[in-house]
């Protein structure tokens, strides 16, 4: 499936490509063209992906991409078939090379392209407050509500019976039917995502989007972040309270309860009928189970099974917790 | 009191609440109008209550409704005059029925009668910034200043001296003089109130409002939800710093000072000259006593009784903690 | 240095200072002028300084200041040619003269000097949303994108190739080149600083900048607030990740990386090259040193040296922290 949101630049000749990297390919076709960047999973004939830990190995030798960005110590690995780009950082040369693909996903500066809703084609079919924003590659569903000063940026699906309040900011987002965003929300935005480097820290793209599932809500003043190479999932029916920040890449499952204040970092996945107490945290890369509950200024820094109830900092099974703090 | 803010689209026939809540009433006058729906103690004639949990008894005895939602298990707690609809849950029920009586409680979708400041009676008698708005049932009293693209919402009582920041929302709110509530606020919002259900969690209607005494401040980005079934009340004299969220029924005495990104979970009272240190939490329920001092990020999970100091998670003795932790 | 925002409303009379704090000066020339007011080390002839505490002795020994607002017991430590006010609070008086110095200082209401951009020369050398608002006072560099309904108020200096996102609210701010402020920011309002009054607190004057370094980047959602006497700085490289608090007076020096929710309370000053991860708090009035990495919801209640990684509340060793928390 092509990238919903972000336009692909390419083909770029493979060439190209190598010298962006400062890199000598010599024995190629150099004018071979580059059609998309893609994990080594999902790559096809004429795709370039991109190897850099041993955790991969297994899918490293079935990939089908055509070119592959890694290192001397892992290219050996690769199917005979796949030309390799040997770099010293896979993921800086990787980002550098994803950014070419799609230069829009590196920097989210304000959308030129909005409108206001009186001069679009929403003008008749949505219900609007004053000074409302519309940019380019939106789509609204029916009996949807839009705020006022609410700013619906490119690409985002809108699907039917939405209030978006007043005050938002959206964009490369699909959200699902019956959705309530509250004020003040800021949904769709890249993440916290860089190289750090002292002379100027270099930021990798977010081609990723968010997805929020039918029925959900989602309180004021909240920021979901979009995903970097997947997408944000605000699984459906499940409910956030008001100055909550979910970060790039998280999946939340459906029925879930999160309340005011709780922050979810990088790449976590939470289960199925979660709950979370106000201003807890987890940590980045976790996994949380299905029917976990958490309590209120909990820090989670490990994986919680299915069926737990936990609390404290580092959160623990919450009876120990509450039994040490009596 | 009638209620300030919403109005009470009653009266409704006994018989039609009755449908609603898919029951059977054979013996009464199915033609019967009823009032209004309040709590036990200030029902009147000709209105309706509810009775959910046996630590109401004592009221539930003498109450003046003329109906009552409630178990079989507590009907006969109730006066004979009180005729009783006996239902599984009766808060699931009285939700239902609250909502039929006030429909305006229950989304808070943006309010379409706003419209621009210069369109209004405000236009001579207010200081004001660009691209203001001001909804139906809003008075401003005199010298007050309002910033650049906020939204005086439906149901705004301001008084004199007070000045209103940019970018806020404010609605369902009564705000006393000489206050100020700086930029980025969402004032007078239901809070995060519903009854989980995997089909569709069901909101339940606020039909509280928000209140701010004289004298006070609210930091940017501060979020003040509206009670549900009482108001949410910030004492006089009372400084909230930036990015605080303060839940739904919260009350907080006068000369109170709470530091920046503090939570307040729903239905807590705190006592006067409270002071709470930076991302502070307080749980839901609680009773924070007078002069109370809390330590910047401290969980308060427990009742704090007058003159204490606490800090930790869970808050415990300060001195304690610190000794503990040295 | 005059202070670069601040109007200095001055000179004013020593005979009308004496009044505004009710003191008597009975041997003075009361005609005397009185240019600024500036702290013991800056003050120059003709200024009025303040000394409240000990600590300052070894500089009020040797201040140059005319004027200097103190207390009986340390007056004598001033030089003979500086001539005192003596008083009850230091800091209070302090505050009111300093308020008659630069009334515009205590009370951030709206810009009302704010044009939209298009009548502004802003209009063909920066690239802007709809609905930008432009104040007194304001410089903007080459290159510059502005977002959609954001307010850049008096006082704000904007270097080159910067973006400001939609939503903003700026002022009093000195933004160097290359710098991003996402969506939603509220930059440069005074802090949260007054003194305690139990019929009307006191505000006391904020006549301090914001300074953000080069290449930085602040998240969305965030609030920066400006100093008191001093200035709040974020330093060169820095990236601030969504809904981040960093409160009067505080610096940050530069490459430093600080997660999403994080709380920086007022006048702390953290080193070079600091890691702060998601949600942690950090007390006022601390020294941070360089190179220190803080996890995930700690909460930091003292000093920390150079090089440290620190976890927990209270913030202590990681590896300690981790092996306790097993």
């Amino acid at each position: 499936m092509p990238n919903p949101f972000f336009k692909n630049k390419g083909p770029i000749k493979i060439s190209e490509i190598s010298n962006i990297l400062n890199l000598k390919i010599d024995n190629y076709n150099t004018n071979q063209l580059v059609e998309d960047i893609r994990d080594l999973y999902s790559s096809g004939k004429n795709d370039i992906s991109f190897f850099h830990s041993k955790k991969y190995i297994d899918v490293a030798k079935i990939t089908k991409a055509t070119f592959c960005i890694t290192t001397e110590a892992l290219k050996n690995y690769l199917p005979k078939s796949c030309r390799t780009l040997i770099v010293e950082n896979v993921l800086v040369s990787t980002s550098i090379v994803t950014a070419n693909f799609y230069p829009e996903s590196i920097n989210d500066t304000f959308d030129e392209t909005c409108e206001n809703i009186n001069q679009t084609i929403f003008k008749d079919k949505v219900k609007f407050g004053k000074n409302v924003l519309i940019g380019k590659n939106v789509s609204i569903g029916s009996n949807c509500l839009i705020g006022h000063n609410s700013i619906i940026e490119k690409n985002t699906v809108i699907g039917n019976n939405c209030f978006i309040g007043s005050n938002c900011i959206i964009r490369n987002t699909l959200i699902k039917d019956n959705v309530k965003i509250l004020d003040n929300c800021v949904i769709g935005k890249h993440g916290f995502g860089f190289f750090p480097n002292k002379k100027k820290n270099l930021r990798y793209p977010h081609i990723g989007a968010v997805i929020i599932g039918d029925n959900c809500e989602i309180g004021c003043g909240s920021t979901i972040d979009r995903g970097s190479m997947s997408d944000t999932i605000i699984g459906k029916n499940t409910f956030l309270d008001n100055q909550i920040h979910v970060a790039h890449n998280v999946k939340i499952g459906q029925n879930s309860i999160i309340a005011g204040q709780v922050g979810i970092a990088g790449s976590s996945i939470l289960g199925e009928n979660v709950k979370i107490g106000g201003q807890a945290g987890i940590s980045g890369h976790l996994k949380i189970g299905n029917n976990v509950e958490i309590g209120g200024g909990s820090g989670v820094i490990r994986d919680i099974p299915d069926n737990s109830k936990v609390m404290g900092y580092p959160a623990k099974n919450i009876r120990e917790f509450l039994k040490e703090n009596k």
